[in-house]
C-alpha cells in the first residue's frame, strides 16, 4: 500500500520533481509545502495580487467542477482565480451530462478540448483525481478540491499555513484533532501535511465507532477521551459532524457525542494556555465546538478562511507556471 | 416603533451621516436619495461606464447570495457591478452551506473573510440585513435584495427614477399603488421612499384581506376601492400578485381579484391622461394588469428594468467610495 | 412550407442580406456558412483571441438562458465569449422567475432592457427563437443554442468545421447520421448545412420507429439498415441516444438498437478506410459507439468540441458587428 501511494503521490509531479497537479499531500516532499506556503504568505498580505506579479502566457481558465454542493471552497477557488486574472467557469453538475450519464473522464475531456487549462474537481468517488491525472495529466491540470472521505489537500495546506503564521516551529507541536475522524476528508490530509512538515506529536481524538481501521499516518496516535488527546496540546481542530451519519449509528449518538467531544472553553483548560482553536467550516455551533469559543481570542478560524484564498492562489500560480514549463 | 425605526436606518450610514449599507429607505434622508438618482441618472446615458470615472483602490469583489431564488434583481446587481469592474461571485444558495446549517452570519463572515467587499443578499426573514450590519458592517458593505415582506430598497430607488425621469415634481404626484399590499415589499420601500420624496398623496389599494394592519407611512392613504385610488392619479403602480397565497385565502378568489383590481385600459380612464403605470416584474399578464396596457404608451415597466441597472451602479459606487474613505 | 421556411430563415439576415441572428442553418447561404467556417477556422489556431483583432464600440454582454440543461454548450458560448472579452450572465432558469409564470418574451425583454446585447437560448419549444427575432430582433443578437427536436445550429456549424479540416471538398463526400432521426436537432441541423455545401449523399439510418416523417432536406436519403448506410462513407455521425424515450417505445427496445445501430469497428469495415467518426456528445459508451472507436484514430469527437470554441467565437463576433453596423 506505502509503494502505492508513493506511485499514486509521483505521478502529480513533473520528471525533475515539481508539482503538476494537486491529488494528495500524502507523501508530498516538504521542500513543494514550504514553498507553497511562503508564495502564500506572501499573496495573505495582498488584499490582490498586482497584475505585474502574473506573466502568463495567456489568458488563463478554469472550470470548477463540483459533483458535490460546496459554498466555501468552490467560492474560494473562484476568488483566487479572479486575483490572478484567470477565467472562470462554474459547473452545477446535478443539472448537466452527469445526469445524461456521461463519464467524468468525458467531461474532464470535452471541457479540456475547449481550452479549458485547470480543473478543480470534488466528487465522491475515491481515487477519481489520480485516475484523471493517469488518463489526462499531461495536458491540463487537475486539482482535488475534495474526494469522499480521502483527501481534501487544499483545506490540509491551509491549514498548515495558519498553524505556521500562529506557532514557531512545527517540530515542537502537539496537534489535536476531534472527531469524526473515519469519515474526515479533511482530518487525512492535515494529519499527511503535519506528518511531512515534522510535528512532534499527531493525536487524533474521537469514539471508537469513528475510529478509522488504519492509522492515518506514521505518527498518529488516536484517543477516546478527550482530555488524553487535549492534554498539552498546541493546536486544536474540531471537525464539522454530520448529523446525518449519527442517526445512522446504533452505539452513538449526538448527546452523547456533545458531551463526550465537544471542545469547549472548560475541555480547552487542559491544552496549552496560547493553544489555537482550528475549524474547517462550515461550524455546527454548540455541537462540535463551543459557540463563543468559535468566536473568541484562541479561535483561528476565519484566517483559515482567508488563509485558503492564499494557498489556492499559490497552488494555481505555481500549477500554471510547472505546466507551462513543460 | 418609530424611534426603533430610526435606529435602525441610522445604523445604514456613517457618522457623518453618509450611506455605508442599504438595509431600508425607511427613514433615509432625502438628500441622500437625491445624490444615488442624480448619480443613477448619468449612469442612463451611459451603456458602459467609461473606465476612468472609477478609480477605486483595488478590485472590488461582490457576492450575490440569494436565498430566494431571483432572475431580475440578481442580473441587474451581476451586470451593474461588471459596469463598474467589479468581480462578482454567485451562490445557489439551495445548493450550499444554507443546507449543511450554518448560520447566515457565519456564512458572510466566511465571505468576507475571504476578501468579498459587498454582500447582497436577499432572504425571507425580517430584520436580518439590520442585524447583518449590526454584525459585520465595519467591515463590509451589506445590501438588501430583498427581505420578506419588508423591505426591497433598490426597487424602490428604480420606482424613484423612473417616476422623476417621466414627472416634473413629487411634490405635485398622486401616486397609487394596487395589489397585495399587506405582503408586498415593493409597496413599502416605493412608500417609503415616496414619502420621504414627498409626493402630494400616496394611495394603497387592495381588497382588505390584503390591506396591511397598520399604515404603511404617514401619508399613505387605503382604498378598498379601484376607481377611488385611481381617480386622477399620476402614476399607477401595479403589484405582482401571487397565485399560491392567494388560493390560501378564503375570503378572496383570483376571479374576483381580477374582476375587482386588474388595471385595465377601462379603469385607467379615471386616472390622469399622462399617467404612467409601473410594474416591479415579473407580471402576471391579464392577471393584476392587462396585458396591451403593459406594452402600451402609459407604460413605463421596461424604463424601470433599465432604471434597476444604473440605480445598482450608482449605489455600487456610493457605497464603496464610502467604505473606502472610512 | 418551404416558402414559410424561406421567410424565416430571412428573418435571421439584415436587410443588405447579413446574418443579423442564428436560428437555423436552413437555408442560409453558402456564402454566410463559408464566411463563419473561415473566420473560426483562424480561431483554432489561437488559443486566445489577441485583443486587438476585436474592436468592439463597448464591452458587450451575453445572457446564456438555457431553458433545458446543459453543461456542454453553455460553456462553449461562455468560454467563446470570454475570448472576444465579452460578460457573460448564466441564468438557472428552474430556479427563476420561469417558476413564477413570466412569459419568455418578458424575460428577454427584460433583460435586454439591462443592457443585454446578446441572447443565447436553449429552449424546447419549437419556433421559439425565430419568434422572438420576430418580437425583438431589432434591438438585441438571438443565438438558438437548442431547439426541441427542430434546430442546433451552432453544433452543426461546429461539424460542418470539422469536416472541412478532414476532408477536400463537400461535394465529394459521403455522409452517414446514424441513430433517432425523428428526434434529433443535431441531425437536422447537420443536414441542413451539409445541404447547403453540396455534399455528394446525406444517408440518414435508423430503425423504423426513429424515421421522421418527412425527409430532412432535398438530398437527405434515408436507410433503415446500417450496412446500406456506411458503404464507401467518408463522414459517420453518431448521435445520443435517449434511453428514457427507448423505454416509452412498444417496438423497439435498447438492446435491439445496439445489436443493429451501434457504430463499431466491425462496422465501420464498410465505411471508406479514412472515413471520420463523429458524436455530438454526452456519448453513451458501448450504447450508440463503440467505445474503443470513440477513442480511436478515425475519431474526431474532440476536435468537434473544440470547434465548438472556435464557431461560437466567430459567429459571436459577426453577429456583433454586424448588429453594430445596423
Amino acid at each position: 500500500m506505502l509503494s502505492d501511494s508513493i506511485n499514486e503521490s509521483s505521478k502529480q509531479l513533473t520528471k525533475d520533481g515539481k508539482l503538476r497537479h494537486l491529488v494528495s499531500l500524502e507523501n508530498l516532499d516538504k521542500n513543494i509545502l514550504m514553498r507553497l506556503l511562503f508564495e502564500a504568505q506572501e499573496y495573505t498580505q495582498f488584499k490582490k495580487l498586482p497584475d505585474r506579479i502574473i506573466n502568463h502566457n495567456q489568458e488563463h481558465t478554469i472550470a470548477n467542477l463540483f459533483f458535490e454542493p460546496s459554498t466555501r471552497t468552490r467560492a474560494s477557488f473562484e476568488i483566487a482565480a479572479n486575483r490572478l486574472g484567470f477565467n472562470v467557469i462554474n459547473f452545477d453538475i446535478e443539472n448537466s451530462s452527469g445526469k445524461k450519464g456521461e463519464t467524468i473522464l468525458d467531461t474532464v475531456m470535452t471541457l479540456k478540448s475547449m481550452g479549458v487549462d485547470t480543473l478543480v474537481i470534488r466528487h465522491k468517488e475515491a481515487g477519481i483525481h489520480a485516475q484523471l491525472v493517469q488518463d489526462i495529466g499531461d495536458e491540463c491540470i487537475i486539482i482535488n478540491a475534495g474526494e469522499g472521505h480521502i483527501s481534501h489537500p487544499t483545506q490540509g495546506l491551509l491549514d498548515l499555513l495558519t498553524i505556521q503564521q500562529e506557532k514557531e516551529a512545527f517540530e515542537d507541536l502537539t496537534v489535536t484533532i476531534v472527531g469524526d475522524i473515519a469519515h474526515s476528508r479533511v482530518a487525512r490530509s492535515a494529519a499527511q501535511g503535519l506528518t511531512t512538515m515534522g510535528v512532534k506529536e499527531l493525536r487524533l481524538v474521537s469514539p471508537k465507532e469513528f475510529m478509522p481501521s488504519k492509522k492515518l499516518t506514521s505518527i498518529s496516535k488516536h484517543f477516546t477521551n478527550l482530555d488524553e488527546g487535549l492534554k498539552n496540546a498546541d493546536v486544536v481542530m474540531a471537525l464539522r459532524i454530520q448529523h446525518e451519519r449519527m442517526e445512522d449509528t446504533n452505539n452513538i449518538n449526538l448527546d452523547n457525542y456533545i458531551k463526550n467531544y465537544r471542545i469547549t472553553h472548560k475541555a480547552m483548560r487542559i491544552a496549552k494556555p496560547d493553544a489555537i482553536i482550528m475549524h474547517p467550516g462550515p461550524m455546527n455551533r454548540n455541537i462540535e465546538i463551543e459557540s463563543s469559543l468559535a468566536d473568541g481570542e484562541q479561535s483561528v478560524i476565519l484566517r483559515q478562511v482567508a488563509n485558503g484564498v492564499a494557498v489556492r492562489m499559490a497552488l494555481l500560480n505555481q500549477l500554471t507556471k510547472n505546466h507551462e514549463a513543460q
